[in-house]
């Protein structure tokens, strides 16, 4: 299966003509997860298309109004729509007190189950097909990254060597598709791996949200084969990135480096490059070939072997 | 002096692609009033090309999401502009506790004076050239409409007069001029009247916020220039226009006509009209001709004998 990731907010601190607040969507057979919720969020994912479906989840890495100031709009506008589904959030400390304050000093009501879960380091969310992970990043609060992790698809099975060792059709080839050892008609055993290739691994796609480069965000993305890192600044203003607990392009570079990283994309892009992007560009390849700065709208087609690229609005004109 | 108004949004509840959530802007003599701040605005702002000036008031109708949702996100992005210009907010009962709650949730700090003031009906700003009153609306919570009216500008001086009537040019034209009775050289009273053209009439825009028809908003609105009133379903949707606390389009035009406006705009407009606003407008207009349904990026160039249209962005592209 292919994830589907689409750029909505790229931008840092403040918008931009050209860049919203922070907010990337992933698609995955038809599950919705949406990774920070900044404001005017909502609305652009009508401008991309993009449906709420009966599995939505939103991740929030941390509690800065640009990550977080368009979540009760959505919230709201959910329940406008008179949703009946249940919507999980998930976040750092405090995003339950900011949501049940909102809602109440706005006095807006919800017409479906609303689940708000503080995260810890660690699997957040475990579906059939993949699982959420969250591990500390480094930002002024309790800040986390997100992964998205395909689980690992069985090898494909080869009938001819389960039969050439003994194993009739029938119920044992399940067994063996399904992990197990089984016995074979002299008594012997028989493994998967050896009727089977190897699993293949699912895909992997990391968010760092706002952080210093850190272990544990290097730790949380490794081989991943998209990792969308917090580049605010370029080197020129490392000192600044210091101590506004951002990134520079070749720092987050260095991360996708040393994380064997397929696919780098920098964002939460400072309004100080609304004109050009080139310096992040040039700096961040200098450590890592294959990098790209994202844009507003911009969608990634993400397979194991793949990604492909294409802007559904184009946000220069 | 001429008014220039942009609607950056005119929205219902939810936004639509082609229009976001309530807020207008006013342009006057350099300073900017924003009326309304839904979710977006500020961004909104950006693209429109509106600058922050040194004088910058923002008046809230009401505490629901949809108008004030983008007001802790402009107080934010102000404050990282480094704005020292101080800010004045006026809205109902609820709004100081929504923006020092949110502030405090979030830990954004702010750069610059921010006085925020819960307002009563009657005149809530008095500036040199201009007042704006507030008059309570009909919906579900405390809500306010909001005129603004610039002061009446004296008539012209007609110098002959004054010379036939025995005053000499000096400080007692300028006197007569300010509205003051002077004695001439045969120690005769003359009067401001006698010389100068009647005084002329400001121009006076009126905007309903979310209301249901009444005497209030009416005696806010009369002889408005124009009036900006809330027009969220058309008229075959009167019960859920009553329930919901909001106006139809023909409700809204007789408002408009009882008040003896010179042109209504209709706006608060519900997503199901996305695709085209035609029944509102045609209702409106059986009742009140010179009406318009409002659009985003859509400027009204507003004198005294005139106004002019113009769209700052097409957002039906």
């Amino acid at each position: 299966m292919s994830v589907r990731l689409i750029f909505l907010g790229t931008s840092a601190g403040l918008p931009t003509v050209k860049r919203g607040l922070s907010c990337i969507v992933l698609k995955y057979r038809g599950d919705l997860l949406i990774f920070d919720c900044g404001e005017g969020a909502q609305r652009s994912m009508m401008i991309a298309g993009i449906g709420f479906p009966k599995n939505l989840k939103i991740f929030i890495t941390h509690m800065h109004g640009d990550h977080v100031l368009g979540l009760p709009g959505l919230l709201q506008t959910l329940s406008l729509m008179d949703r009946k589904y249940d919507v999980y959030v998930y976040g750092p400390k405090g995003i339950v007190d900011f949501i049940m304050k909102v809602k109440e000093l706005l006095q807006f009501q919800i017409s479906y189950g609303l689940h708000i879960n503080e995260v810890n380091s660690g699997i957040v969310v475990e579906e059939k097909d993949y699982v959420v992970r969250a591990a500390e990043a480094m930002h002024f609060q309790q800040s986390y990254a997100y992964s998205f992790e395909e689980k690992p698809k069985p090898g494909k099975f080869h009938p001819d060597k389960a039969l050439a060792l003994g194993v009739p059709k029938g119920p044992l080839w399940k067994m063996l598709q399904e992990g197990k050892c089984v016995l074979n008609m002299f008594g012997e055993p028989v493994f998967p791996h050896q009727v089977m290739d190897p699993p293949k691994d699912g895909i992997k796609i990391v968010f760092s949200g706002d952080t210093r480069p850190c272990e544990s965000v290097l730790n949380l993305s490794m081989n991943a084969d998209v990792l969308i890192h917090d580049s605010t600044f370029d080197d020129s203003l490392v000192d600044k990135a210091i101590s506004d607990m951002h990134s520079t392009a070749s720092e987050a570079a260095e991360i996708a480096l040393k994380a064997n990283v397929k696919l780098l994309v920098l964002t939460h892009i400072s309004a100080r490059y609304s004109s050009s992007t080139e310096a992040l560009l040039n700096q961040a390849r200098e450590k890592f070939g294959n990098v790209i700065v994202a844009e507003d709208f911009l969608e990634l087609l993400i397979s194991k072997n793949d990604v492909s690229l294409r802007r559904l609005i184009d946000p220069m004109k």
